[in-house]
């Protein structure tokens, strides 16, 4: 059981986000943005289709959130995101001044962590591993399809 | 004197997208992109216009550069930027395979080399230091404009 505004709620609405990206062909991740308990914005990964690559779930979705709110800062903000975000993301989020980002599963490759550890903005509160498996899940399934 | 196609000439048309962006009120730095000596695309900073922390020049650059291609990646495209890209860019052109960078001034304080100095694709090449001044100039004299 879990209330409707758990971490656990939105990060679900994260991995839906993850599923349409899938389901168009795009590597599967997605990312909520949450202000006042509710979601301001979804987005999921559309490099391909845009031919874009910067069009990252969390690029469009500060995009979006701040679109909604009339504000480029989002520090009364979470953001939630299946996978680790990259540098280029990272870099976004600081901007942004988001004020959480809860993270599914790591990315050992291209995640942040990696080769930028520090750059999100120090009032940033992060969250990590939240429904890992599933986020996980998907990508590994979504490439074992590709082969 | 200098060549048309000289490095000179295209970041003296960043630059010209530099002064664009001060004459909108926002911080002046501009980019054009480069493909068989062709400029490709164009852009400064419009983050206030857009309220979008994510509106660097760059980025709008490479936006507009892969979709002028048809493709995601610049691997054939040198990118010309009047002051040194954030780690959000420098990310950007990472995921883009920019051929080569050439950068005007450096960022000493939001500039990738401090935060992410190893994030760009290893095969893009990178000159910094290019008609440095004239960008450094530009943003001294917006900052004390604003005081």
């Amino acid at each position: 059981m879990f209330s409707v505004f758990s971490h656990e709620y939105y990060m679900k609405q994260a991995l839906k986000e993850a599923e349409k990206a899938a389901l168009l062909d795009e590597i599967p991740v997605g990312a909520v943005v949450i202000c006042n308990q509710q979601i301001i914005a979804r987005a999921h990964n559309w490099t391909e289709h845009l031919t874009d690559v910067t069009a990252h779930a969390e690029i469009l979705a500060i995009t979006a959130a701040s679109k909604h709110l009339g504000n480029k800062y989002l520090q009364e903000c979470s953001l939630y995101v299946t996978l680790e975000p990259c540098v280029m993301c990272a870099g976004a989020l600081a901007w942004s001044q988001i004020g959480e980002l809860i993270i599914g599963a790591n990315d050992n490759k291209r995640g942040y962590s990696q080769l930028a550890p520090n750059v999100l903005h120090p009032k940033t509160k992060v969250i990590s591993g939240l429904l890992a498996l599933e986020s996980t899940e998907m990508i590994k399934e979504f490439f074992q399809k590709k082969r």
